[in-house]
Formats: structure tokens, sequence, C-alpha cells
């Protein structure tokens, strides 16, 4: 990783000047009871509500605006069957850009149906990680995409830096901030971000003890991809990617991890407490605050609510 | 009804005044897919967000920040089992008042540890109406505290109406407000002031088939109360009362009735795309619209969501 390419504050801000026509600016909320029971002043950052359901709308968007017209006319690809998938094709759509989205046939019939709805084109494969690189490589190289991965890539991470900019422009004081971390995108940009705004804050992330190669990846000091995760928090399956690494390695304090207990707890706070429909993977910090309250006792936190994108007909409770 | 009683918009922006350090100023929300869906605007107010979880800390607060000192040493009453009680215990408490709240005893043992954690004490009694108001009448009269009823009463009404205020604030030009009617405070408040404020705006109700009395009413042009309502849409079982009654015979368009199915299938849409928690009650107005696309096809709407107080083991979906 060349140091120079690392996205800047400015970088950052022309971002978010970049996709704010496309995006919500999302509302922070509080909650006097999580409050009370955390012993901590939490503000929420409701990317739940952001469009697409998900943070990811804004590192796609950012992704696609930033490609040259010649490359544009060609399209843009992706393998994923989360959030990231609906994002491009959104991000795609909007601007006249077509989007190929490499899918596992196995995926659930809802997450395609919505990269149908935002103007994706589905390629499926087989359900397993060697298919659908596989196939994503056919695409491209038959239609001169361009590859847009879904956290491994600074104009991604870019992006999903405008999250913790639009919270650091509340003019709250926090002392920390707290994102889950899958693959480490919103994690990265959230704490390069936060690095250049206020030295003395610190980032965290939580990560589900099913899928912890961020946790074994900090303290070894070298990427240890998690092979066979298991969590309820499905958006978090994803280990590291190098660029995301490096980043985290410098500018983050701790990965937490905490058990699917005490995710499902936390996410049944988060519905109960402050009335927000939230995917698994959003609850994981907070259940990494819960289990470590020592850490953030009397402090103003802010907690990055990822994403909201769940089948209802699957809760935990 | 005299009326010279009757809230003027003055009266409604002092209450404002008076509350607005007790209550959160809420949200309000769009969504681009439930647009699409409904063929018309449409802006949430999102009471569910509320302290409280519901609209109902508005009037509380208001009915107990307007008695006088004297009246104040003595404590308030009711008898309910639902958001007002909570709301009258943390209203009351918040300002070092006694609150006495009369509740069934067969009422969920959550409900009681709200009011309980809002400092309320409960007194319970034999699950009746009859019981209930001859329990109320005993607490009051061997404590002197004044009775806050949780609808009929100006002092109320004036309160919820405050909710209208904010949305009128915003400066969108809404053709149409829609709430859910139960008691009709929350109606009766948001017709008024949309009364005063915009002369060419309408606002309609949403009501569950099984509890009908508002429809009734509204079309006989007396009060009719409905005996046994039955409804996924706890909120709204109550029938109007005499005040309620006359400002929304006067001042509101129409009232719509919905199905079971109408409310759960809007309840799932507000969960899905909106991301928010609601109780089924909030999802009346919403189902009235869609079966009624035809009046608001391309017009500006607010929706109040009333609440979001929701057994979470007993969701719909």
């Amino acid at each position: 990783m060349e140091k120079h390419n690392i996205p800047q504050l400015l970088d950052i801000q022309q971002a978010h000047q970049r996709i704010r026509a496309y995006i919500h600016r999302t509302p922070l909320q509080t909650c006097a009871a999580i409050d009370a029971i955390a012993g901590c002043q939490i503000y929420f950052k409701c990317e739940n509500l952001q469009k697409v359901g998900a943070f990811k709308a804004r590192g796609a968007t950012n992704a696609v605006l930033k490609l040259s017209g010649n490359l544009r006319a060609n399209g843009v690809a992706t393998h994923s069957s989360g959030n990231h998938a609906a994002a491009l094709a959104r991000a795609a759509t909007k601007v006249g850009v077509k989007s190929y989205i490499v899918m596992p046939s196995s995926a659930p019939e809802i997450k395609k149906a919505a990269v149908r709805t935002y103007g994706g084109e589905i390629i499926e494969c087989e359900p397993t990680l060697a298919a659908r690189e596989e196939m994503l490589i056919k695409v491209v190289n038959e239609t001169g995409a361009t590859f847009i991965p879904p956290y491994n890539h600074m104009d991604i991470i870019e992006g999903q830096a405008t999250c913790a900019l639009e919270m650091w422009e509340e003019n709250i004081a926090f002392d920390s901030i707290l994102t889950p971390v899958g693959g480490g995108g919103l994690l990265a940009g959230t704490a390069l971000v936060t690095h250049y705004l206020n030295k003395k804050a610190k980032v965290y992330a939580g990560e589900p003890e099913g899928a912890n190669d961020a946790w074994q990846s900090f303290r070894a000091g070298s990427l240890i991809p998690v092979y066979q995760p298991k969590t309820i928090a499905d958006g978090l399956m994803t280990s590291l990617g190098d660029i995301t690494f490096q980043l985290i390695k410098t500018h983050v304090k701790d990965v937490f991890t905490v058990s699917e207990e005490e995710i499902v707890s936390a996410m049944r706070l988060i519905y109960e407490r402050l009335k927000l429909v939230i995917e698994p993977s959003s609850a994981v910090p907070l259940a990494a605050l819960l289990a470590n309250k020592e850490v953030f006792a009397g402090k103003n936190i802010g907690i990055i609510l990822s994403g909201g994108n769940v089948d209802l007909s699957k809760l935990p409770f």
C-alpha cells in the first residue's frame, strides 16, 4: 500500500460532497434508558435508515461517481449477496451505468429481488468463493466492466469514512466511536477520519467470536482470515483485506469480540428501546460496549448502526 | 363544551414551549420505496421515537406542568394500562409530583414494570372498566390527586397538538395529515392545529374495522361507542369521548376503516422499508392510505407513527 494513496481529510470531504445528493444524512439518536444501562452517553448513527438500508450506499456511490466516462460506459461488476450488491446496483443505475452482480444461485430470492429492483443484472454461479471469483473474472473480461470490491479498495473506504465525518460535524465531543467489523471498510474509514479530526478520540471495533479474524489479526500483527465463520451477524462473515487491515492496525485502538448471546441481547435492547429495526451486525458494537463498560464509563460514545436489512420472519426473539 | 375552552393556536404554541425540554422533537422520515407503492410523497412523524415510546408523553407532560403548585402537592392519578400510564408517571416524576396509576391486575408485567420504572405507584383492581373507575374515584378521594384522563381533556388535546405543530414548522406543504384514532386526543389535536395553520389541508383518521366507533360516530353525527372491540391495534380499543368527538366532527375530513390484514401488511412495510419498530396502531394510517390511494395520489402526506411499544415476541410476522 502506497502511503500517498490513503485518502486524506480533504479527499473524504470531497467524497461527501460527491455523494451527498445520492444518500441520506442519517440522524444520530440517543436513548436515556440505554445510557442508564451502559453507564455512558451514546449517540447512535442510524445507517439502518440509509439508502438501501446500509452504510454500503456511501462507498459504492463514491466508487461509481469517481469512475471516468470511459470506464462508466462499460459498467461495473462485483460479487456479493449482501448490502454491497444492492448498493452498487443502485449507485450505478442512478448515474446511468450498467451493473453486473455475481451472486450464488443459493442466495435468498429477496436479495436477488432487491438487486433487480435497483436495476442490477444478476449473474448466478455455484455457491463457492472460487466459483464466484471465477465468474466475476469472466464477466469483467467479457464486458470490460470495472470491478468494485465490497471493502478492500480506497474509494470504498473513502466513501464509508463519510459516515463518521457526518458524526464529527455534529460537534459532539466523542471520546470513542465503535463500529462493527467484517471486511473492515467501515472501520477503516471511521478510524481514518477520526484520526484526522480528533487525535485524542479512539476507535474500537466489535466482532462476533464466531468470525474473529480482525481480533486475531490485530493481535498477531498480520492478516489471519477466518475459515467457516459462524454467527447470526451475517454481514460480518467476511475477513479483513490487506488494505483495510493496514489502516485498522495503524488507527484502531482495539477489537472486542462478543458472543452470540450478547449480540442477540443488544439487538433486542435496540428494538425495544431505540425502536429501530437493525440487522444483527448492527448490534455488535453495543454488545461490545456493554461487555466492557469500564472502558467507556461516563464518556461520550458514538456507535454506528450499520444496517437494517433483516429477515423479519427470522428475528431471534 | 364551551367554545372558549378550545385551545387556540397560541395555547398550543405555549404548550410546545412548556413541554419541549421534557420531550424529543421527533424526526420526519421519508422512504422512496413506500412512496412508489403509495403513489404520493409521505412524511412519517416518528412518535415511536418519542419519550416513553409514544406521543402520549406530550399530553401528559402538558397536563402535569399546567397544574398549580397546590394541586401538584397532592399528585395526579389515572386509570390506564397503556402508554398514557407510563407517560403520566414519567411526566409527574420529572417535576417531583406523585402519580397513582390504577391498572387491572391482569395487565402484563412488562407494562407494570414500565410504570414503576418511571416512578408511578400502581394500584391494582379487577379487570373491568367499572372496577377501574371505582378504584380511581377511591384513590382520588383518599389522596386529593388530580385525575388526568388519557384523551378527553383539553390539556391533553393541547399537548398532543404539538406533534402536528412540529410537522407544520418543517415548512412542508402537506395536503393531508393522517393519524390513527382511538380515544381521539391525537386526532383532535392534529385537526385543530392544522385548521389554524392551513385551511386547505385536510386531516383524516385511520381506524380498525374491529373498533370502528369513530367511523360510526362520524357518520351518525353522534357518539356511538364500540363494545367489545377486537383488533391487533391494541392502542385503538378505546372509544371517542364527548370533547374529542366534537372537535373531530368539526375539523376532520373523514375516517377510514381498515381490516386486520391491511394493518399487518402496512406494519410489515414500515418495519421492512422504514426500518422502524412501531406498535400495530401506528400502521393504521398507512393502511388507510394504501386502501384509498386515489384520494392521496400525487399529494404531500403527513402520517403520524403514534408509538413503538410492542411485544417483540408477538410480532405478526
